[in-house]
């Protein structure tokens, strides 16, 4: 029954990608806490660069500067 | 002063009926708890199917076998 | 197979008063967008009202002032 | 270590803009409670007009009677 | 820099497994999508029985009947 | 109309700091966007130690350590 939210930026993620996080993040909460992986739910935010900011910056501003 | 966030995945949801399930929350916090509809928040995320999971699959996996 | 979070200050909601929360707001979810109430999920959130800010100040506050 | 997540509706908001909001809450944070800049997240959500709801109607209806 | 948050219902989880769930979600963010480790966020939340419904009712009462 | 959310380690923030937060966000939305402050929302989480994790470990352990 647990819920998941990963958020992450928007850079390319592919749809196998997140289906692997998606799997994987499920075995995890079955195997450290026995959870139902049929009433696991995980949603995946992808977040523009321009919205993510991590020290006070935008990731679109590290990633110009080659962060 | 209620705040409340719907996630559903991206799959055709009308103006209309996101327009209801907005009134229909918010009225429900006001017969249920005696929230003020004024200041009642209401935010519903559209999630692609890709990025949906349950069961340790994405909702587009299931969606291909007809479920 | 929707999620729901609803936020309300914790000002004494009772166990009943939330099962009928999560009773309206899945049974809504399936009148508007016939979605399966049995993968429904909701979490509803309790905040202090030192932490809850509307207006620019918290609820503690407003309570104060009879608001 | 903060995490800060602002949700707006998506009404032209610039990516100058933005990135004041995102420079200003990490500096509000280093201020208000010391928390280490370089490690403060900050996640903007542009939310459709139609998905927004507040007083029990979208934002696209109160827009639309010049609210 | 993702961003990932669990939530799972207050049943005893214990702080070795809570340990184990954030560093298997940062293994996990790496090893699929190159995340790096040192800004990866992890937030689990932990819910009242009483406020986590599923199917339309709380697990509260679904832990009665014995599920 | 913005909702921000700040989420936060539970190290004891008094009052007064939570109370400069919630104004100083609100003050800052009505400074870069325009937008009302009356009708902003700001819910600040306070999160225990051992279920902040960043860098694969808790915040908890990271404390131990003198971090």
């Amino acid at each position: 029954m647990p819920y998941v939210n990963i958020k992450i930026t928007r850079e390319g993620a592919t749809a196998t990608q997140k289906a692997e996080l998606i799997a994987g993040v499920t075995r995890l909460l079955q195997e450290v806490l026995g959870k139902n992986p049929a009433t696991t739910v995980v949603v995946i935010d992808e977040v523009e660069t321009d919205n993510w900011g991590i020290g006070g910056e935008t990731v679109t501003l590290r990633r110009q500067r080659g962060n």
